[in-house]
């Protein structure tokens, strides 16, 4: 394993501890919980947004953390949930007398997590909702998962409710935002490599050279099928086309257009990935009114990208062009 | 390989054709002569940038483009130098009253093309200059060098002449501060693993499963030496000793610190290098001014970090705080 890591299990806290000095101004690393949180947290006068998930899809969820983004992340070890208390904690530190909403990515091991939090946080009397997101399309069940996953598309959820809960919107107002955001957003994914956690020093699946996992989960959980290694327009279009035909997404809608990087294809791939797939979306009489393009939701150093389409209307489009000020770079 | 390409010799070509499809509104990709400019270029009333180099370190530097930035920037292929009649092209395509500064990191071949762009221009009656970066200690001559060569602090010199340009500085007073700028600056970078090019479809050199380059270029060039691979805590030390002895830093300084990653690291790793390097700086009396943890100048896909230094004093505080549009995030 060649990675920047000193003992494994340190891992995680060594790069939250970075993530805040990084970020002095803005954000509070709390080590007893492994959150981080907006150093001027709880706003008095917006719901407070907590998501938590486990480590190795950074920037998510930790470096989403910040003004029109979220108020804390609780991360658990890599790739695994975050412990029951630690989100309870989380909730505490951050709660606001307009209640909280809990984003959570739909892992069984994640909606456990959460839910006990929300039962204990309720019972304490803060006002919390649950959403859930699975914009995954790959498969229906998974490794982890009862449904479908959710990847890359929890950055819409997560900005358009952020924008929502800035401008002052309900604890009602900002989850309805958010399932609607979820409900017209899809992604597929594909891996060419597979990634290495820290602590297991070794490749987490075995690929061929010649090989690809098409519809791979950021956990490294089987997709739809391995493929033989083609083309980028190949690959892209099989990508694509799935995404494009599952909500579906027709001529005359207007998208917002995501290439996320996994963690180990460079930027300039990226871009090559992007214009294959506007210019498909574009002959289908698709029109892309917003572009993202870079490492949103990763899977640790794993190769590979993922497509993810968001319907845009005219609330979506201006929430998602709010600002935010947040570690990560956000268009 | 495992790359996302269609055919390599038109990798760039393709990249950039998906950059400028990403960014509609900002930017133009000029086809003809492999270009990358600000739509709205040239502004009469401002100094012109351009930048130049081979390609494979994006964001560098097509990717810096836009306003508060570069006005143009004309990549070569992949690990090669822009052809001389491309960067004259570019030249005339962006030339304004107030002249041009041309922006070239010290390699052989990169001096060459902009040498001569620069004599064509000015035989045409453009007000040109040039200025050359040569921000990395790791090494006195290398490769394609004479002199040290320059890596990821072109990052501060774009953005300071970026911003001085904007505030309406004449060409001479831009010189003046990217010639000051790369006077405070200081990177050097390892390598983990090798990258891959594209057209070469296997990796650029070899390095065994146990060993690290200490002082890579980002073309794959030597470095210092080559060492057993150790805690990310030793070897991120190594990097930060090596730049902070060369200036010196020293006590009561205060700097902007970058980690760069150099394409396959992901960003989780980035920031554990980050909390190192800026607990060993605060250890040594220097004051972190302003942190920048992510990709800026790459090579491909490889696995490495390289850690760059900046002496700040209020004007190039002031210059880094502007605003920038463009593609690559920026802080």
């Amino acid at each position: 394993m060649k990675k920047f890591v000193n003992d494994p299990k340190d891992y995680v806290a060594q790069m939250l501890e970075g993530l805040a000095l990084a970020n002095p101004d803005t954000l509070k690393y709390v080590p007893e919980y492994n959150l981080i949180m907006r150093a001027d947290a709880p706003q008095e006068n917006k719901v407070s947004l907590v998501q938590g998930s486990g480590s190795g899809h950074e920037p998510a969820h930790v470096m989403s953390v910040g003004r029109g983004m979220l108020d804390a992340a609780c991360p658990g070890d890599v790739f695994s949930a975050p412990p029951a208390d630690s989100v309870y904690e989380t909730v505490k530190l951050v709660a606001s007398p307009k209640g909280v909403l809990l984003l959570v990515n739909n892992y069984t091991g994640d909606r456990m997590a959460f839910e006990m939090a929300e039962g204990l946080s309720r019972a304490d009397g803060v006002t919390v909702r649950t959403l859930f997101i699975d914009d995954d399309v790959a498969v229906q069940d998974s490794t982890y998962t009862v449904g479908r996953r959710g990847v890359a598309g929890n950055f819409f959820v997560m900005k358009a409710v952020g924008a929502a809960a800035e401008l002052g919107a309900d604890l009602d107002e900002v989850h309805r935002i958010g399932e609607k955001v979820n409900s017209v957003t899809r992604s597929m994914g594909m891996a060419l490599t597979a990634c290495t956690p820290p602590a297991k020093g070794s490749p987490l699946f075995e690929l061929p050279e010649d090989a690809v996992e098409m519809g791979v989960g950021i956990h490294g959980e089987p997709g739809r099928r391995r493929e033989k290694l083609q083309s980028a327009d190949a690959m892209v279009g099989e990508l694509v086309d799935a995404v494009v035909g599952d909500l579906p997404y027709v001529s005359g809608d207007r998208v917002a257009l995501m290439v996320n990087g996994l963690g180990g294809t460079p930027i300039g791939e990226l871009y090559l990935v992007y214009g294959r797939a506007h210019r498909m979306l574009a002959g289908q009489g698709i029109e892309i009114g917003r572009s993202y393009v870079g490492e949103y939701c990763t899977s640790l150093d794993m190769a590979g990208v993922s497509v993810t389409l968001v319907r845009l209307d005219d609330e979506i489009s201006d929430l998602l062009a709010g600002p935010a000020e947040i570690p990560m770079r956000v268009f």
